[in-house]
């Protein structure tokens, strides 16, 4: 059974609507947009003359064909006019959603000569004995580029580099809201790694971090450990890293509701590719034995042919009792369900059969893998991508806050004890007195989590390095963080 | 002879002092900056107790050794404790000069759903639907790449792309201030020609314009040409276009002034480089019929060894008689000098010999090819690059206007048309009756210019084209600017 969508704020429109001014009229309009199935949120009066009113109806619905329904259903009333419709989340994206602002005063000539010619000759030629004083002089300290091939965006998969620009800039507004960071948007029309991993190096001195999105799996693994040799700066990919943290977050309080340990919990995933992989790792890594993969071709196990090398590693990897059958029979005992793959998988039966106490992540959005609400029945808790359920996993409680953090430690590198820290910080904020079974992570809006998982990877940003979850291997990792964070003066005092 | 650098406000430096509190104190103080050379600009006490007072003197110096020799004079007065010098060039540098900021608010979840997930999808489906969106619903409507591989930056040199920063933040906030354009860094750790214009290929979905910045000679011909063949934006080199317009405008008012007309005069330009060049085919364009160009190895012609193309063209396209003599013969009863290439090259005596109401731009910077004070004894217009000197030819007077006119007009491409449009904007906006030998360009605070320079672009954007000038050629221009420049409805009315 698919999941219903309800009428949300992402869907909203506002109508301008003339009606005869009788005492019935807007009564008529409201009625028939509830009627309709959407939810009236608000009702101007634009204009009137002694026979007509015009109005601003504004409402949620499900989805742009429901829109088209809602406002064909006016149009059909008598007595109606309908003149214009509005989309307002279009309205809102209209010349895009960030810009450039300088942070200098550029009123008079002095400011100018300090902030340009001649004045800014000196700060380059600092920076050209010094490079480290980038960090310190310029947009650096506090930049990252969020870069895409627009391979796989959101749900929508491979709509390309210019279709994808609303999502970056919507992220980039993200990473200044939530963290203080500047954010730019680099949409890249080349959906080749070599290109990509060229790119990103020659670009990569105006920015502090690498934050990459919405790029299709496998590729992303190379591009990312390609990255990760070639600069000094860290590269972080949020549908991979950012998705794990949260992940880990949320199941560490899910284990505290149903009184499970990591170590002694079965898992199963579903969807193998950027998020899965790198849910399986730090899970892995963080003492899970038994983990099933669970991709389109069923189980990944050594035996299935034509594995790429990221599969091929989990298939080595997890399932320790080699399981080959169907993804019902995967969950069946199993304690924790996580999956980002694809809606609908599942019913409430299946998740009927998972050992009592059991943990469901549907995170497919907008459609979970499994019916929220048919899970809940079974299921101990239950998490999905959705704004509108319980126990939403929303990336945006773990990327700011990481990328804020490591900007502060002037880190060269994301490592494996940053995202563990973060999903301790993200857990942690909580509190161990309010988690149960609706409670596991914090609301997105929390003030707190930004800065606590900003302390926290800055604080395992200056610890001992241990190898990256994602690209296992020794690191020399970030001695020179300290060294660079001291300011060298312009002029001796 | 050298000119002589005064103090200026890019060299403006704070000292913190401690003196003993008697009635002469700050005056020893003031006297002791003043007679090292350097000007008081404030004065503030910070501190004070029965025998003492701390202040802050604020001065400007004239370059970095000069503010050590002050700071050392003040150390060396007995009864005076310097406790900090603060660089407030450097200061204002701290972090960076841009960031990014969101323009939609996102307090609540509402906003949250129509700036990103789920509202975003449909804004990201309407684009790969329809492409030209781009340029109506994300920044690329109002948003330009700043591209530099920081080989010739300012007069500093091949410096590199993290010491180039500073420079392109700098342009970027000129850019917000004076034309309302978004414009954003792209600082390439590379040089190849090959490799930049790929780069900027692949990033330039997220523009509306591309401005190259401070790329070397002769390869910014090569990369501007092939880019300019390869995008659907304008393609803008400052160095070439944003100079060659003001030199333009600067001289149709000189003209004015000495009563000469293009066609007749015989300029001489000093510098074959991006400025040089772009110079010369827009005065040629012009129809200026004699012009000599000349370089380090002196004045271009078809005999000499070894020209690149961009030279080959200058030395089959200049020089009519085939001049082989110095600059100082040259510039011999030339009408007109234009010096974009180094300091110091002319003097006085030289400039006498020019033909009567002779026109000197002296443009090296910071220290122009001829002191202007000594030319003015004998020229009847002098203009600098200098900020302290009577007409400032200054590339913010053309770049802002012409980039707002070029993104209001979704304009595919940068045009020889827009180019003098945009030099007779500014031209006329010092207007006929103000214009005598020491105003013939507008303050770069007048707040005329860049509308003036943006409705003129925006003009010749719609008139039928011509070929461009740094690469004649047919052409079939911006027909498609028009219907860009319809909106889609979102949802039919």
């Amino acid at each position: 059974m698919a999941t219903t969508r309800l009428p949300s704020a992402g869907f909203s429109i506002t109508i301008r609507i003339g009606v005869t001014a009788d005492a019935s009229a807007i009564g008529r309009l409201t009625t028939c947009v509830g009627e309709s199935g959407a939810i009236v949120t608000a009702l101007d009066v634009v204009d009137s003359d002694p026979n007509t009113v015009v109005v601003d109806l504004t409402c949620d619905t499900a989805d742009s064909a429901h829109a088209d329904q809602v406002v064909k259903a006016l149009v059909d009333l008598p007595g109606v006019d309908v003149r214009k419709v509005s989309d307002r989340t279009f309205l809102l994206h209209l010349g895009g959603k960030i810009e450039v602002s300088p942070k200098v005063a550029l009123r008079t000539r002095d400011e100018l000569s300090r902030a340009y010619t001649p004045g800014v000759a000196r700060v380059c030629l600092a920076i050209a004995e010094n490079p480290d004083d980038a960090r310190r002089l310029t947009i650096k300290r506090n930049t990252v580029a969020v870069v895409t091939d627009g391979s796989a965006v959101l749900g929508l998969g491979n709509i390309g580099p210019a279709a994808s620009l609303p999502v970056m800039e919507g992220k980039a507004a993200l990473f200044k809201r939530f963290g203080g960071v500047d954010a730019w948007p680099v949409v890249l029309d080349t959906q080749d790694p070599d290109e990509i991993v060229a790119i990103v190096k020659a670009i990569a001195p105006a920015y502090g971090g690498i934050n990459l999105e919405d790029i299709a799996a496998p590729r992303c693994f190379e591009i990312e450990s390609r990255l990760r040799d070639l600069l000094d700066i860290p590269v972080f990919h949020d549908d991979q890293h950012g998705t794990a943290i949260c992940v880990l977050a949320a199941l560490t309080n899910a284990l505290r509701v149903v009184g499970k340990r990591l170590a002694d919990v079965r898992v199963v995933v579903s969807g193998a590719g950027a998020a899965g992989t790198a849910i399986m790792k730090l899970l892995l890594r963080q003492g899970v034995g038994d983990i099933i993969a669970y991709d389109r071709q069923g189980a990944l196990h050594p035996g299935l042919p034509d594995l790429n090398p990221a599969w091929r590693w989990l298939a080595e990897n997890t399932n320790r009792d080699g399981y080959a059958g169907d993804l019902r029979g995967a969950v069946r005992g199993a304690d924790v369900f996580i999956g980002v793959s694809a809606p609908n998988l599942l019913t409430g039966d299946d998740i009927a059969t998972m050992a009592p106490g059991s943990i469901v992540f549907a995170l497919a959005n907008p459609d979970p893998e499994v019916d929220p609400r048919e899970a809940r029945k079974h299921a101990a808790v239950v998490a999905t991508g959705r704004s509108d359920q319980p126990n939403q996993i929303n990336n945006v409680l773990a990327f700011p806050g990481v990328f804020r953090g490591m900007l502060d430690a002037h880190a060269e590198q994301f490592t494996e004890e940053m995202a563990i820290a973060a999903a301790r910080a993200i857990a942690d904020v909580v509190g161990e007195e309010k988690i149960n079974p609706t409670v596991i992570v914090p609301s997105v809006f929390d003030a707190r989590v930004a800065p606590a998982v900003a302390a926290a990877v800055r604080a395992a940003a200056q610890a001992p390095a241990r190898p990256p979850a994602a690209d296992p291997g020794p690191t020399d990792l970030p001695e020179k963080a300290a060294e660079a964070a001291a300011p060298t003066p312009p002029l001796a005092s």
